[in-house]
């Protein structure tokens, strides 16, 4: 940043450098961009952004985003409070929910493990995570995670930690996404869906 | 836009799509983001918004953007207020400054024409550059707009429209961008950097 931008132009840029994936190029693109929004529009973003923590929180027991006390799962009474789907973050819940497969509960753990950091394990909260199940009585866990090596590394984790409950544990299944060409598929997921194939 | 969101996470994702270039999936991240800033990086941010145009004023003369009344350009008699940049936009003037070449006065005129739209060219405040040139005794114009169909339109439009006041008017130089390897150039840009080549 050599320009000689006003600083609250600074400013901005260097909040939105913080976006992931947003550089400083970016950043100046999107600052340059509010200047063209109506003061109105400024004030309304300025607002969310103040109100933002207060308006969706996350809920004390499972840890979705709510916008009330405790979130929809978990004060669901239709909801099988004995199927667990654990995700890395509250945002997986939404796109879980868009799939209208599950009707259980979830648990957000917040972290995945890094296998490179040695100590990233301390970070999930496994008191809270055995408190739930005890207390829903849990019979099946999902571990709903990313397919990588950091997503791996914590299906391993828990599994280890859970194997005192003896639930039924499963993971998101891995194969050639919808609508793909198996021209563009890698070579290990062609493997898994090879392995992973189902009478048809 | 189908996911079930709180409400303030929905205001802040359809926010974030005015950016240019950023889609829902963009936005999302975005917002995501924004749930783990600590609440006063939040308010940090909020007030930056609220507080931008009134801290990051156009100069009423020239329209670069100034944190005072008027802009350092305009106020700095070292100068030469008779040699005028006219750039599309108050960023493009950072950019120039960048470079240190430049030593004149700026005008910003907002917009460039868009050949498509036949009404675009009234949205250049022609009457307001007449006014800079005559009022500073300009000698010298400087067209420094993007090497675009619009940069181009805009370009021959000023230069029929100065054309009364018997100014040298020059365009930025076209040619092979720093760096480049000619393998990479594009047949027009080395058509022009051949028939702009320069005494070595």
């Amino acid at each position: 940043m050599h320009k000689n931008y006003p600083k609250i132009l600074l400013q901005i840029i260097n909040s939105f450098k913080r976006f992931p994936g947003v550089g400083n190029k970016t950043a100046e693109r999107y600052a340059f961009q509010l200047l063209q929004w109506s003061q109105d529009e400024l004030i309304d973003l300025s607002d969310y952004l103040k109100t933002l923590k207060e308006k969706a929180k996350q809920c004390p027991d499972c840890g979705c985003l709510t916008e009330a006390e405790r979130c929809q799962f978990c004060e669901n009474a239709d909801r099988n409070q004995k199927i667990l789907c654990i995700v890395a973050s509250p945002r997986d819940v939404f796109s879980i929910e868009q799939t209208k497969l599950f009707r259980g509960i979830y648990q957000v753990i917040e972290h995945l493990i890094s296998p490179i950091d040695q100590r990233s394990s301390e970070k999930i909260d496994l008191q809270r995570l055995f408190f739930q199940i005890e207390k829903r009585q849990v019979e099946e866990v999902i571990l709903a995670f990313d397919s990588t090596l950091e997503g791996d590394a914590t299906a391993l984790f828990l599994k280890q930690h859970l194997e005192k409950y003896s639930l039924k544990t499963s993971r998101l299944a891995l194969g050639i996404p919808m609508g793909s060409s198996l021209d563009f598929i890698d070579e290990n997921t062609l493997a898994r869906a090879f392995m992973g194939r189902q009478l048809f």
